[in-house]
């Protein structure tokens, strides 16, 4: 790509941002819009005088949210958001850190010692379609000493990013302590999951739970609710829901008519009443339906069963130490907040669930390299020449200039982009298929897939490109490998650079302006009488925003030493994302799932990955280059990364997974002493019913049949 | 090889077989080498008769032992011998079964099919000077449909492999548990060891550890013993020890000489009570410098001790769970038996140990890589024509045909084998600086090591020999593997087969002969007054046997469907080493430790390997024979191998990591019964003090200083 068609596309993007920044500063200030730009505002504050006098500073756009962003402390966000926000700040705090540094190296050092370079001999007068390769390290010429620069800058830039990882995984587990010690009493931390119970003939669950707890745990087992199989009430019961939303609105505009139009339309009148009685039987049928299914439900336990402890002690001995003589037997498992527990979770036995996952593993793994196909053909896309082929037709519009721009900078990212967007609830399907038990294990497992899905059809796909189909036989010889990749990452960063330029500034500012929940509230608000507070706070997961965030750090961390011009387009990225996830976040967005920034060790796995990888380019490269020493030092390097990488497992990973002994039994010592234990035992006792089985109480109550199924939802 | 070599090569084997075993039934019934054929039934029953008169019978060879050894069953087995000795016998009784299938269908259908093939073109009528290569695959016709009938073979002979190492894991992790319960207390059953512990400056160990644990473990904690550095003190011990036996034997001989020549040889009298003089003095110096030492000590506590607890269930609980925030402080592992304790271990800090452990990996791999020398150099001697080129004054000597077949049949293993000796005490070494904690783990690590050492050594490397220094450039570069493979290992096959006769057979049958047991104990007769019962019980670490058994189970295993022939000599030295190890088990050795089969896992692995292997040779197999088809046909094999191999991981290998829950709890509640317990927790309060420490109590009593040197040995 040369220099003027990526200034089109980053002043095309650059401009999207400024309008979707403006729109927001605009917009915000309106009163109206509140519920579509601060729904948390809105929850919080129900009762806030709202100001609906029009002046003209409503329509000026102002910066001053940015300032109220960024102006909460961490502990503040800590209270306020939970810990997983800290974590997803904290990233950007990591990532921000790591390419300032990279980047005062890169464009001071590295960059001035490539441009100096005559490898590629261009006409220096015509800057504008100057290539970019010649800031980049194919410029310098080959078997140059100033290559020796860029060795040294490889083993200080690994050395810095080992150390800041090293920093900030010691901050997050130390956080993660104090956090632990400062949460209150929750049902999760006393109760595990036990699945594989083995029942014996004529027994049923519910007994052999009992007898083996109280049997094995005498002193500190405390309830426990078996798992059932609730699917098919679920879908009743989201049916009778649907059903009696209609119902409701109906008789709604019943009354009304009833009070505006107490005569007249008589017929439309009475047909509308018909239809409120058809609705009403239907829902009488659907209840039934419920009830029959749950009366029918007493024998079909799943041998799983959520089992709560007296104290975090007696549920962590029950979950690290192996219950039964059968290791597949008494399966234990940390159970998960009672509002992360993926209800439809799949029960079934030790080895069908084996198979699930296998079969999870191979289905994963091809959606990754098949997707491939249609990566290829939006690849194409780039090689002008190669288009002109295929289609003569075009050739006339490809040889205008800003069409041709368009196309090879702009195009390209947008339509992997939509395709982009099709893979994640896939990679979300099949993680709930592998039988995890919550919602956040779903995320974070589908996180991982992402994570690797982008890094092969983003990143392999485009570099190896070159080499066609190639790709699959280069695995089976790893001896080529830093070859190749140094052959095919350099001439690949303008791409990304464009990349980060469209699906980083552009998507990250256009989620701010929040067009669809405009456009869904200014809809509901057009059709409806009563839509002020009906906007839902929406929840952030924040794994779905981890692979993005990560996968622009491999480009950056990868390209740092090859072409440092990627970097001051990542640290405005990286800028923007603290802003503004700073600001959807306390305002926006509320946590699905809190998970005590467990997401962290992916960030840290991946940062490795990358050091990894730039370690393996950099081999290629001096090999490619002509100094085969500088090559043979480099090989060290990986060495050491993974060696550190191991220690951090070591030292840190453990406190991710489970709590310390020490933890355990200073918080229980703590509770000993709250009177608001005995509320929380009674709390803890209902905490893990399903909530399809919630409201039998309620059923016999006299208000009505409708109402239990209203709370149920 | 030819035909008639091997058989010479067998003829020589089987004979030293033979005298092997009349020699040993004539002279374990004679009187005076009891000590050295039965030295357990010896120490067993001291008073039993010993029929001294000589009678004819004593010196006629009978085969009644072999009938006395296979009598016991398991169960008597298992009490008289402990668990260890019960899996050993059925990793035997597992290859016999595995062979004895293998060896139908080799022997009865494939050996035929492969006679059968015109491949090679030999000469039919000299069957004495055929080649063995006739009787194996290479024999078969290129692309021939009979390829088939091995194709089948592979997938039969697997799954027969697969269900027989599924019912062996069954058996023996059942059995396990069955022990368990029939177990009485042992020390190490309640006992843990901690490193790592964090003292604050001021602080000691002692302090730390009580108030750590009576915080956090206030019900279950027991008792503790800090380690400490004691290696000097144990040098000088071993040092007083030699002192002390010299001193005793030369007051021995004071004593006669006083006895029997009251008067005379004054001169000579005299200079010994000098010497006995000086001795005294020295030992008692020796004293005085470990009292020092000793006194010196109690500063320099290591951060490590054995916490003993109340229950089982205590120790498992400190064990399982984690217990400091910082992960790398207080590390928790399952204490071994005391006499199982290895005293010098390296008991350093969490990144020096971690760091030991690193180089020892690189130093085993840089020992099991550059052994090749002298291996290849050996290798050399099996080719005739390269020795005469070498050294042409041996060319009249090689034209003999009877030397030319010792050389080419028997002398390459002999000398392969006196190399190989020096191989385990540098693993037993290695293993020990990794830091292991007890004798048995550094054993299993040592066995380890040289399995990947015999595989890498004595299989690939006489594999690969014919592509010469090809072979690291081959593991870079997967995809030729098999194909190498192919080439390489059936051509292999008579090597192998000679191997198996020369370090199984002989080898084997002259353990039984116990040489140089006799020689010693002969030796030592003559020189000595005493010399009944001097002749301690040997022991014997089960894990230095385990890589020859499980790499002949490798060469049966990839040879199978190769070349069948050499079968039928695996299930002779399968038969021979389950009688004899029965024998040297019942009569000859006490077993060095006890680790509940804990060696089991790596029978299983390496069969698993061994699986794959042949998988992987089977694949270049039928691509070398043309018949493509067959060879993607077998590729899922090993896939299922893996997935079995994973499975049995799950279902079996936890049980042989820790007692789950059910079974800690009933043992529990079995000694709340049990009246001897009072004196167990007296036992355990000591079990875990350093052997160097032990006899400070003695130090004051009265009847001299030697005694409590002596107690200490």
């Amino acid at each position: 790509m040369i220099l003027s068609a990526l200034l089109t596309s980053v002043g095309i993007n650059l401009g999207l941002c400024f309008l979707f920044f403006t729109l927001y500063s605009i917009l915000r200030n309106q009163p109206s819009n509140l519920a579509v730009y601060a729904p948390r505002l809105v929850s919080r504050q129900k009762s806030r005088r709202r100001n609906d006098e029009f002046n003209l500073e409503r329509l000026l756009p102002s910066p001053g949210w940015v300032r109220q962003a960024c102006a909460p402390s961490e502990d503040e966000l800590l209270s306020t958001l939970g810990f997983d926000a800290v974590v997803f700040m904290r990233i950007f705090i990591f990532c921000l850190k790591v390419f300032t540094f990279a980047g005062i190296i890169g464009i001071f050092i590295l960059l001035p010692v490539n441009y100096l370079g005559n490898q590629l001999s261009y006409d220096f007068s015509d800057l504008p379609n100057k290539s970019l390769d010649s800031f980049s390290i194919s410029n310098v010429d080959n078997g140059s000493n100033r290559l020796w620069i860029h060795f040294c800058a490889v083993y200080v830039f690994t050395a810095a990013v080992c150390y800041l990882l090293y920093y900030e995984y010691r901050h997050i587990s130390s956080k993660r302590v104090s956090y632990f010690y400062s949460s209150k009493p929750k049902p999760h931390q006393f109760t595990i999951l036990v699945r594989g119970i083995p029942v014996s003939s004529g027994g049923s669950v519910n007994e052999t739970v009992e007898s083996f707890f109280k049997e094995y745990h005498p002193s500190t087992y405390f309830s426990h609710s078996v798992v059932r199989r609730t699917n098919k009430i679920q879908k009743l019961i989201s049916d009778a829901e649907k059903l009696y939303r209609r119902l409701a609105f109906l008789k709604l505009e019943k009354d009304s008519q009833k009070r505006f139009r107490r005569d007249g339309f008589l017929g439309l009148f009475g047909r509308k009443v018909d239809l409120l009685d058809h609705y009403e039987k239907k829902l009488e049928d659907l209840q039934d339906n419920v009830r029959m299914e749950r009366s029918s439900l007493a024998g079909k336990d799943i041998p799983a069963a959520f089992v709560s402890f007296k104290s975090r002690l007696g549920a962590a001995v029950a979950l690290n130490i192996k219950q039964g003589v059968n290791p597949t037997d008494w399966i234990t498992e940390q159970a998960p907040d009672p509002q992360d527990v993926y209800w439809p979770f799949f029960s079934a036995s030790f080895m069908k669930r084996w198979i699930f996952k296998l079969l999870v593993y191979v289905a994963s793994f091809a959606l990754i390299v098949l997707f491939l196909v249609p990566v290829v053909i939006v690849q194409g896309l780039t090689h002008l020449d190669q288009l002109e082929t295929w289609f003569p037709f075009l050739r006339g519009i490809l040889s205008l200039t800003f069409i041709s721009q368009v196309i090879t900078g702009y195009l390209p990212s947008l339509i992997l982009q939509l395709f982009l967007s099709f893979v994640p609830p896939v990679m979300i399907l099949f993680s709930s298929i592998e039988g995890y038990i919550s919602l956040s294990q779903v995320a974070k497992s589908a996180c991982n897939k992402m994570w690797w899905f982008t890094v092969w059809n983003i990143f392999f796909v485009n570099v190896l490109s070159g080499t066609a189909l190639y790709q699959v036989n280069l695995f089976l010889q790893p001896k080529k490998i830093p070859q190749v990749l140094a052959e095919g990452v350099p001439a690949q960063a303008s791409f990304f650079i464009a990349y980060v330029v469209t699906s980083g500034w552009t998507s990250l500012s256009s989620e701010l302006f929040r067009l669809t929940a405009l456009i869904y509230s200014f809809i509901s608000r057009l059709f409806s009488h009563n839509s002020g507070n009906e906007f839902e706070v929406p929840s952030i997961a924040w794994h779905s925003e981890i692979p993005r965030i990560v996968f622009f750090e491999l480009l950056g961390i990868t390209y740092f030493f090859l072409d440092p011009l990627i970097l001051p387009f990542l640290l405005v990225f990286y800028c923007l994302g603290y802003i503004i996830y700073r600001n959807q976040l306390l305002n926006v967005y509320a946590p699905k799932f809190e998970t005590g920034g467990k997401f962290w060790p992916i960030v840290h796995n991946s940062t490795i990955f990358s050091l990894i990888l730039m370690h393996i380019i950099a081999i290629g490269i001096f090999g490619l280059k002509k100094l085969p020493l500088a090559s043979s030092l480099t090989i060290p390097l990986p060495v050491l990364t993974l060696l550190f990488n191991e220690y951090c497992r070591k030292r840190f990973l453990p406190m991710f997974t489970a709590f310390p002994m020490e933890c355990l039994v200073k918080k229980d010592r703590e509770d000993q002493n709250d009177p608001t234990m005995s509320e929380f035992y009674n709390k803890l006792e209902n905490a893990y019913r399903d909530p399809a089985l919630m409201p039998v109480q309620y059923s016999s109550s006299t208000d009505g049949r409708n109402s239990p199924l209203l709370h149920s939802v």
